[in-house]
């Protein structure tokens, strides 16, 4: 195995100020990172999806490495975030999993109805089906040289299971949420299994050189708060508590994120599940949030992706805001969801250049 | 004109407790409809729909007479909201929609841009226009017999906007909302004309004999709440405040909703915007509702549309501790949704029956 490719040695971190905002410590400006960075938007990234496709960008660690550093190359960031999709968690279940351009992943044969938990390969060996990913992370987090932090990531088993019923987006998720309220026993027991998966994917990522690990409930929006507290918040809490339980053991300590996309209903909670940030979608008012929340998590967002359409001048004034807003402690500067792929490198540039403007501490 | 065409001497209103509860007085138990209970799920509706299709229905006052009856006729429900779409205000503007099965509505040309704005035919004269809204809401009225209430309705200008840029459903409105941020001034403009002919609109509707006027702003969640407060609420407000002065001069006086889907950021200001209720979509928890909204609205909603996939007993459990959570002043219960298509007849009628069974004053 080459050096590079080996979990240890790994060159000495320059830039830490995402691992300090996350922890609560001081930081001299506001770390700024985008969701979905690496990716989309950029032209180098299309030419490399285009010759390999997504999944096979996802699958080839030399690949994912490379797709992980181009937006590191371009934009001053403060983090990177290994290039994968949640969705590797279900094909390591044994579903296929395709990607149509325009219109996203796409199940084949989704899960039709309890019965079709029979169908999912367990138990899951996550350094078989997922070691391409570990592999990945642990070239990139070789090759940032120590520029910035490598973040790892996972969906959230509630997150997963909607792709894995509905087999596509979906504007209701109402087969999934079918599923809560006729099949509840069964529900549980898939999300056990997700949940299962989860940590062992996470742990492996943060052991193959993640230093921080992002779980993704971007499903939040379609659950309320009595679903949420039922079906999501329990496998959340389940996921930070073990990984840490696992990493602890292994003498590993990464601080973790939750970003539950449209959990404006639950912010309270989600500052007492076990995580030390919490992303934030851009319905969320920060001041409120912030009251919400407590002093307790950093917070992480939530500019408004679309902002990245407006004038130079304007997305300069609106990441000022927000950062008045937050303020710069306990913070982490990110849009409130994924950029578009339609957003131009220019207006990424004057975002993060605005976020260390507005933020240095002198 | 046949006696039932003309907006005058309609039966007497036996059932009030839609519009004494609207105006926050005593009810001998909490009125109940639901969200497109006309069409959707009804086989008696499908029937009308595959023969004259959706916007068939919506021009053919005698038609949507009969889909608006058809849940009057089934349920035990104590209102009637009039079938139609919230797209025939852009068809008033000369912008073609079609139907399409599974897809839901879709124009052919949207508007790309603001140019595209000299496209729109003005001043619209709503009585050329949408007469035959108000002719099927002038039937309707005579043919419910006064058995409960009748509400007319319209999308509040974002929502419509949201449409007529996008073509089609949207899961980020990405392309109206990147007009917020590069062309404001003309984003105002066209919030501006659409708010003259919603006014109109909802005047004549009342006119024409509706008892409730209910202002749908169903993208509300793709905003947050900077953008809601800049281009949605100043149009909400100057809704309310237009129809109640053009309504007062015609002595009339009808209470009005507004239901803002995904607004959970803006209820103080909804509370504040000159509706006598606000309508909560599912993700809302009501108590923290209720005390975000004071006691000077009534309160729709709010139970999570899939919540009628669930057995029986499940269903009945969770409209009892909804009525609890709400208590029985000053609200009607309502979906947080629409109802959504492959739901059953039975189960509506669960929810209705519940609602009666555990909210009536003995």
């Amino acid at each position: 195995m080459p050096f590079e490719m080996q979990a240890k040695d790994f060159p000495l971190l320059k830039n830490d100020l995402l691992l300090r905002a996350a922890r609560g410590l001081e930081v001299e400006r506001v770390p700024v990172w985008i969701m979905r960075q690496a990716g989309r938007t950029l032209p180098e990234y299309r030419a490399v999806s285009e010759e390999h496709g997504f999944f096979g960008i996802c699958r080839t660690p030399e690949l994912a490495c490379e797709v992980t550093l181009q937006p590191i190359r371009r934009f001053d960031l403060d983090a990177a975030i290994i290039f994968s999709d949640i969705l590797v968690v279900p094909q390591a279940l044994g579903m296929e999993v395709i990607m149509k351009p325009g219109e996203g992943p796409v199940f084949p044969e989704p899960l039709a109805g309890p019965d079709d938990l029979a169908r999912l390969q367990r138990p899951v060996n996550v350094q078989e089906q997922l070691g391409y990913v570990f592999e990945a992370v642990t070239m990139t987090r070789h090759k940032l040289e120590g520029k910035v932090p490598l973040i790892g990531f996972s969906g959230a088993p509630w997150t997963l299971m909607g792709y894995m019923v509905e087999g596509k987006g979906s504007k209701t998720m109402s087969k999934a949420k079918r599923w809560l309220y006729q099949h509840p026993t069964e529900s549980h027991q898939l999300f056990s299994l997700l949940t299962d998966v989860v940590v062992d994917y996470l742990v492996g990522q943060a052991e193959a050189g993640a230093q921080l690990l992002q779980v993704f409930e971007s499903s939040a929006e379609y659950l309320g708060p009595d679903l949420f507290a039922q079906f999501a918040l329990p496998y959340i809490r389940r996921i930070s508590s073990e990984v840490k339980d696992k990493l602890k053991a292994k003498d590993i300590d990464v601080p973790m994120t939750i970003f539950a996309k449209g959990g404006h209903y639950a912010l309270e909670q989600l500052a007492d599940s076990g995580y030390e940030v919490v992303g934030l979608d851009w319905t969320v008012d920060p001041a409120g949030a912030t009251d919400r929340l407590g002093d307790k998590v950093t917070r992480q967002g939530n500019l408004d992706p679309c902002a990245l359409y407006a004038p130079e001048e304007s997305l300069d004034a609106l990441a000022k805001q927000m950062v008045e807003r937050f303020g710069t402690r306990r913070y982490i500067a990110n849009l409130g969801h994924g950029i578009y792929p339609d957003m131009t490198p220019e207006r990424v540039v004057t975002f993060v250049d605005a976020i260390h403007k507005y933020s240095r501490q002198d």
